[in-house]
């Protein structure tokens, strides 16, 4: 790893069994599983060039690079994270692979052009708008709720930066399923492959996995359940496998 | 039971370990699994009215009239399914609580009324249009692909038939959830409780059961994905439970 000056607040966890670093905050932003399966779960070229929105401390992409020799970029509004990013990038020694644009992604297709990207993914806030808990930082709010764009912006955002035949995959909550779904077919995004996270068998689910094809035509894959939790309370075999395996050389989950 | 006459081909069946029976025949039509989950997952009234779309030989009916006290009407288009229906009605006398329309459920809006029923359930043809398949009679092609009328022109008469804050069921394939969702979203019915029906735990759906309420705000519930199989290859207790149990004060599944 590279050596990089760490910011008051932030420390340095472990990615993926050690083979990458990330430098997190719990008062500025850490990565949650969401992101990480989402990084196993997106279909990626194998070269190309791949884009992720709302991109936060640039975990996604991080994990993304094991993946694929493609060219990732990601963007995010907010400097500090952006700063982030760029720092945990240059610790492990991706800097010819991953950039970060810091703004706004409204404007992304404007700056660098349309049907430039051959895979977007995106882990968006998964709130509306700021209700409730005020206590929470600038930082937090801003990635849990849709302070700076809305889901519909979003996608209207991926549809023109994705080429056509290119992919967009999010991860978002259940409930929102119905105006996501209605929103990607409405920007010519069809959904083609979904996959629901349990945190146990018998539970509903609290996470959704979505892919999209750009001017698709209609057919969904329902995948299997992810299931999180065994009833002895320990990760499946699965989740194990994504957080401590190596992503190399694996299919999509 | 009470005696009716039985065609040719047809047969009696059982249904819930013999509190009921029913008319079938593999030439003109006998129900599936996709029918007893739907009858099973729908929220229905305890008074009120309910309408089956699709009916067939009745099956929804019968089955739901064990859940609930309220009036149960079906209506099929095909004459020689109605026929089956009524007298399986007859059969398990319930001719006070259930009544079969014959005709074309796109008519029954003008007929009956709007808003007319508390809750409205369909297991209609999974296939848009009749592709392949020839060997097949009229019978089986019209209740497998949407012959007598398109998924959105179904929806569109759901809509009109149930009241505001009423409910609306269908069992359906998954590979068509995008175009389920926003239709059933375009006529004003928002999915509220999904639930997706996989063969064995590590396989692909490939049923869904979705519950939208006319006039509702966007918020869906995931449910606890429904295994058929377990991986001996006997039913999962649950399809035991539906199949072989009593549907008699049971919640919905």
């Amino acid at each position: 790893m590279n050596e990089v000056q760490l910011k008051e607040s932030e420390r340095v966890d472990d990615l993926l069994n050690q083979d990458l670093q990330i430098i997190q905050s719990d008062e500025v932003f850490s990565f949650s599983m969401d992101a990480v399966l989402l990084s196993r779960f997106a279909s990626l070229p194998r070269r190309g060039t791949i884009l992720d929105l709302c991109t936060g401390n640039g975990v996604i992409p991080i994990l993304l690079s094991v993946r694929t020799e493609a060219m990732i970029e990601g963007i995010e509004i907010q400097d500090r994270l952006a700063d982030m990013a760029r720092r945990s990038i240059e610790m492990n020694g991706l800097e010819h692979r991953i950039t970060i644009h810091a703004g706004d992604l409204r404007e992304l297709p404007a700056l660098v052009g349309h049907n430039k990207y051959d895979a977007i993914t995106m882990n968006p806030p998964y709130m509306p708008m700021r209700t409730g808990d005020l206590k929470i930082n600038p930082h937090q709010a801003a990635a849990r709720h849709e302070i700076h764009g809305s889901l519909e912006e979003l996608i209207h955002a991926a549809m023109k930066l994705v080429r056509p035949g290119g992919k967009v995959s999010m991860v978002h909550k259940p409930q929102r399923l119905g105006e996501i779904i209605t929103l990607l077919r409405q920007y010519r995004l069809e959904p083609k492959r979904i996959r629901f996270v349990h945190p146990r068998i018998g539970m509903e689910a609290n996470m959704v996995l979505i892919e999209a094809l750009r001017d698709g035509k209609p057919d969904i894959r329902l995948l299997p359940p992810l299931i999180v939790y065994e009833e002895n309370g320990e990760y499946c075999p699965e989740i194990m496998d994504i957080y401590y395996g190596s992503m190399r050389d694996k299919g999509d989950c």
